[in-house]
């Protein structure tokens, strides 16, 4: 892995990550493929989007349909179709939003699949080696995620355990690299692995963890247990108090955020990476993301609107349908709304990191920052970060 | 319209057929794209793909999102975003099969929405106005469909009835372009217009409405009430019977047929034109369409299969996407299934389409044909027509 910052504007970093698969330019966005697939597009539509990785589900795969089958296939990327890099979760955060009956114990998660009823065990180990044989670029540590609201106690609980889960993980990690299994390659040897942030809202806790997530070494640094529920001004805070105290020279992460606007104030905040299902998600359902703000693609008022979703953009769906033509589609449940919705929000995403990655180089993230809240959300500048 | 045949081998015709959108070269098959959407593959798609024509369907059109809004956005062409040529079926079919609570009198069709139970009718003279609103390139005549089996008296009802509204819906095609509505232009000048030949199985009831039809005159001529549950070789005789009377200077259209085999065998029977919902509608069954027949890629035993689908195919999914891949997106209901799946059933399709008219233009038609239903369907070249 490499990481190499070219231009700094703020706290903002433009960098290039190379990784096993290839290069990244960050600030990125990491389209979501949960099975591998990013639901409603197609591999080469990604690449003409111009999307350089992907965030795959351990939890999905693992289930169906099994990580020793990809690994069998030659890992997910000859599974898949797709060349580029790809970011693995840990599979913490679904077993404990999606299993059923799970017990977690400091050995690990034991849950019933919620597709068959079977049961299963997540342990820091094995999410490692689940990892390893998916091949995914970048692996990342498991750990336990506190609901919010947390208390300071439950907060600290899972926080602690996470530390005690990452030496764990790093351990089997860095065994597998050093000692694989003679019975196949893996099929990344160059996978990386990211630690974990937690500590829900309580920033003392926050630095408790980034110190001993630290002190067991990652090749680079998530900030996860945000964006599940609490005020994002709170969560921007959180943000700019930890990932100041992140190594300068690691990529930093913030998973699962967010909103196109939680971008531009994370980045501002020093993040590099993102990973969020808004975009294709609320293409399913109808929510086109513009400039000036999201778009209820099903109202009345679209029915014979000649327009394209945003007259700005330059993604497929904007170049050649219209609004009238998008509404009918989704009213009428065709399966290409959720294709043409998806294409446009993931462009939308794509195209919104392009231009800070430019803001950054030209110096220019303040002004842009400042314009695209004003346009987007019409709410001033995230109050905690004076750019 | 211009239709100019280049080759001849045996019945077979290799054409051009010129439209007000464009150029078709034929025998062509027409993608399904009921209500303005062929589903699970964007206009994009299509163009890779190298369909020159969609078939569109007046009566989903007609109940949503709306002839009249689609003229009032330019036609179909400007509403779907796409370019090239279209043909609209006049309705007929769809009353029959779809709709609710429809009664059938010599004047039209009135029948429930199968949407919102909202009471329709339809007559020779409105499918005629539909389509001329909707702008396709060929408009369809309004036929009565007799079901299969069919005794000669209802296939005589039918075929007759049909006979009367071919000339009251010409009549009002004609009126409608000698003197255009003064509201609007129309959105597609040079529409032309197709009768349809009924009368079931029996011979003699299709002698009588090609003459009627013929007299009538249209600017093509279409086979229909074919493909109904009929076996399939009364159905090849049908058309070798009923091609051979229709003129040999205008295009024949086999309506709603059919399987691969089905585009070969009538191929050598005289007919230009197809379309049909098995490519698209197998696809998202999970139906494959392969040189050496059909593959269900839900099976198990494709699960680790790392070929693709067809290993002489060039589409976009067999170049990059395995069958263990494609099973996997299947068994869990991901909707890239169907986008794989149909890209590779219509290029299938589109494929054979191009190989029929290479065929044609070589004078090896025969042989195609023989090589084709040998490794495809692994039965002798239809009986009826000795080629």
């Amino acid at each position: 892995m490499d990481f190499e910052i070219s231009h700094r504007d703020g706290f903002a970093r433009r960098a290039r990550l190379r990784l096993a698969h290839g290069v990244i330019e960050t600030p990125a966005f990491m389209p979501v493929g949960t099975r591998g697939a990013v639901k409603g597009v197609t591999v080469d539509e990604l690449h003409a989007l111009g999307a350089e990785v992907l965030l795959a589900n351990t939890y999905h795969l693992h289930l169906r349909p099994g990580d020793e089958l990809i690994a069998r296939a030659g890992g997910l990327h000859a599974f898949m179709g797709w060349d580029r890099p790809i970011v693995t979760d840990s599979g913490g955060y679904q077993v404990f939003s999606l299993a059923p009956r799970r017990t977690l114990t400091e050995a690990g998660a034991v849950f019933r699949s919620h597709l068959d009823g079977a049961e299963h065990t997540l342990t820091p180990e094995s999410a490692a080696e689940i990892q390893a044989r998916l091949g995914s670029d970048i692996a990342m540590s498991f750990d336990e995620c506190a609901s919010w609201p947390a208390t300071r106690e439950a907060a600290d609980a899972a926080m602690t355990r996470t530390l005690r889960w990452a030496r764990r993980g790093r351990d089997r990690f860095l065994q597998l690299a050093d000692d694989p299994p003679a019975a196949r390659p893996r099929p990344t040897p160059d996978q990386v692995q990211f630690g974990i942030i937690q500590g829900g809202t309580f920033q003392d806790l926050r630095d408790r963890s980034v110190a001993g997530t630290r002190e067991v070494g990652f090749d680079g640094y998530a900030i996860g247990g945000l964006s599940v529920g609490e005020p994002v001004d709170l969560m921007y805070d959180v943000v700019a108090h930890t990932a100041a105290q992140l190594p300068d020279d690691r990529p930093r992460y913030l998973m699962g955020a967010g909103t196109p606007e939680d971008l531009v104030e994370s980045v501002a905040r020093g993040i590099d990476l993102f990973d969020c299902v808004l975009p294709t998600r609320n293409a399913r359902n109808g929510q086109l993301f513009t400039r000036t703000g999201p778009l209820v693609i099903k109202n009345a008022r679209y029915a014979e609107d000649p327009r394209p979703v945003d007259p700005d953009c330059g993604c497929p769906t904007c170049r050649r349908h219209s609004r009238a033509y998008l509404r009918h589609l989704f009213v009428a449940r065709e399966m290409n709304a959720a294709t043409l919705n998806t294409l446009h929000n993931l462009y939308f995403y794509l195209d919104t990191m392009r231009r800070i990655r430019k803001a950054i180089e030209f110096g220019t993230f303040a002004e842009f920052r400042r314009a695209f809240l004003q346009t987007f959300s019409r709410r001033p500048p995230s109050l905690s970060l004076d750019v």
